[in-house]
C-alpha cells in the first residue's frame, strides 16, 4: 500500500552526556522514512529543505526507496536547524537554538502521483500544515497517523484540536497526553483524547515502552532495557515510521495488527537511541532487525 | 512450602489528592502476608506491635491463615506509626511523621516452629534486623527475598551491603537501583547489583511495571493502566507478597517461574492502589484475582 510521510527534514546539533555533534542529518520525516523503509521498498515524502541540504543525504533517502519529488528545495534557503542538549537522565532536554529557516514559509504541495496515498503519516509539524496536507488529498487515506508535541499544544492549541478531528491514530508522550487531556490518569486521559477524533491513541513512554488505546482495549508494549541510551533524538519519529510502515505493508488496521505495529515501532526506536541521529537507523540489516524483534518478544514472553 | 515473612506492622495516616485517613492498618509484613495469603493458606510472620494494636487487625490476619506466634506485643508499647502525604502525581510523597515506637527496640525472635522456613521474605526494615532473622535459621531457606528502600541506603549502607550478600532476590524501585549501583542505566546497574549477592533483581517501576533480571536475562512485566491510583501505599509490599506467595506455593525458583511470580505480584499490587491502605487487598475474592490476571495477560498478548 502507498505510504506518504509529511514532516521536517533538518540538521541537528546534539549534545548528550556521551558526546557532541555538529549539524547532523535529522528531522521527523527523515527518521520516519528511514524507519519505514525496512517495511516498504518505496514511499513518498513531502518536506522542505534549503540549498545547503547535502546531496549525500538525499542519496541516502533515495537508496532506501524514498521518493523525493515532494521535497521542495528552496533556492538560497537554509535547512531547518535545531540544537539541543540532554540532561544526564536523557529524559529532559534543553533547546539551545531553533532556526526555522525554510520551514517558516513551508507550504506543502503534494505531487499528483502522491494523491492516492493510502497511509498518511503526519510527522510532528505545525498543525495547520499537517491539516493542509490532509486537505489536498482527493479521497481520505485508509489510515491517517498524526504525531505532535507539547510545543503545538502550548502555542497552536486550536489548530491542533482542529487537525485531530481528521485523524485515526495520534502518537504523543505521556506528559503530552496529560497536557492534552487535562487528566493525570492516562486511562482517563486516553478516553478524552479519543473523544477529540483519533480512534486510536499511542502514548510513548520512552524507556518505559508504549501504550496503545482503542475503545476500551489497552495494549502495553515494553521498551528494550538498554545498556546505554546514547542519543534519544528521533526515537519517537523512528517509532512512528516503524509503526506505519508495518501497517502499510500488511494493509491491516485491526487492533490486533496495530499491536504488532507498536512492537515494530518499538523495535526500530530501540536502534535509533544507540547512536547519534539517524546513524544507526540508516545502517540496519534485516538480520539486525529480526534479532532485535526476538529480544523484544523474549522480554515479555511468559507462559501463565 | 513454608513461608516466613519478617517486617513491620504499623498504623499509617495517609493523605492523597483523593482523601485522607487517620491511623489505618499498614506495615510491610501486613501487606506481604495479606497478599501472599491468596496463594498460601498458611504462613508465618515475625514482627512487633504495641498494646494499641487492635484485636480486629490481628483477627484479620488470622482469618487469612497468618500465624501470629512470631508477633511480639510490647506491654505499654505503641505500634510503629507513619504519616505521609502524596503529591498529585502519586510518585512522590512527603513523610509528615515517623514514630518508631516499639520498632526502635525490635529484636526479632523466631519461634522454634518457624525455623524450617523454606521461603523467607525479609520485608523493608533496618538491614541489621533483616540479617538477624536470617542468622537465626539453622539451615538456609530455599529462597531469600529482601525488600529495602533508599532510607537504608542513605543511613545504613554497610549493613545493607552485608545483608545483600545472603540474599537470592532483591526488590527495589528504579531510583533505588540507580542509587545502589551508581549507574543510571538499569541494565548496567542490575549487573552491579547482582554482583553484590542477589542472583535475581526485581526493579519496581510503579505505573510502568517491573523488570526482573537474572544473569543476562530480562523480563518486563507491565503495570495495569488504572483509571485512578487512589493510594500507592503498600503497593511494593503487596507485590512482594504476591511474588513470594506464588513461588512458595509452586515451589519452583526457575527464571520461568519467577516471571510468573512477577506477574502475580503485579496483579496483587494493582488492587492495593485502588483503595486506602490494606482495604482492597483484604477483601479480594479468588474471582477478582483471576479476572485481573486475565486483564494483565490481555494487556501484553500479541501474536507476532
Amino acid at each position: 500500500m502507498s505510504l506518504l510521510t509529511v514532516g521536517t527534514m533538518a540538521y541537528d546539533a546534539i549534545e548528550t552526556p556521551f558526546g557532541k555533534t555538529d549539524r547532523i542529518l535529522g528531522g521527523a520525516a527523515t527518521y520516519i522514512a528511514l524507519s519505514a523503509s525496512y517495511h516498504m521498498s518505496k514511499s513518498n515524502i513531502v518536506s522542505v529543505v534549503g540549498e545547503d541540504f547535502k546531496q549525500s543525504h538525499l542519496n541516502l533517502l533515495k537508496s532506501k526507496g524514498v521518493d523525493l519529488e515532494g521535497v521542495q528545495v528552496i533556492k538560497n534557503g537554509k535547512t531547518f536547524f535545531w540544537s539541543g542538549k540532554y540532561d544526564l537522565d536523557m529524559n529532559t532536554r534543553d533547546t539551545i537554538d531553533t532556526q526555522l529557516n525554510v520551514l517558516a514559509e513551508f507550504n506543502p504541495i503534494l505531487p499528483e502521483v502522491y494523491k492516492d496515498a493510502q497511509y498518511l503519516m503526519l510527522g510532528n509539524l505545525m498543525p495547520s500544515i499537517q491539516q493542509r496536507v490532509l486537505d489536498q488529498l482527493p479521497q481520505r487515506p485508509k489510515l491517517v497517523v498524526l504525531d505532535t508535541m507539547n510545543f503545538w499544544m502550548d502555542n497552536f492549541w486550536e489548530d491542533l484540536i482542529e487537525a485531530l478531528k481528521g485523524v485515526d491514530v495520534l502518537t504523543i508522550n505521556d506528559e503530552e497526553a496529560r497536557q492534552l487531556s487535562g487528566e493525570y490518569s492516562l486511562v482517563e486521559g486516553a478516553k478524552k483524547i479519543m473523544a477529540m477524533g483519533p480512534k486510536f491513541l499511542i502514548i510513548k513512554k520512552g524507556e518505559h515502552g508504549a501504550l496503545l488505546f482503542h475503545e476500551d482495549q489497552i495494549f502495553s508494549a515494553p521498551a528494550l532495557p538498554l545498556e546505554q541510551v546514547f542519543d534519544p533524538t528521533g526515537a519517537g519519529d523512528t517509532f512512528a515510521g516503524g509503526f506505519i510502515g508495518y501497517l502499510a505493508k500488511t494493509d491491516n488496521i485491526s487492533f490486533e495488527n496495530m499491536k504488532r505495529a507498536v512492537i515494530w515501532g518499538s523495535v526500530m526506536a530501540s536502534f535509533t537511541v544507540e547512536k547519534f541521529g539517524t546513524e544507526r537507523i540508516a545502517e540496519l540489516t534485516n538480520n539486525d532487525i529480526n534479532e532485535r524483534l526476538k529480544k523484544f518478544m523474549s522480554l515479555v514472553n511468559v507462559d501463565i
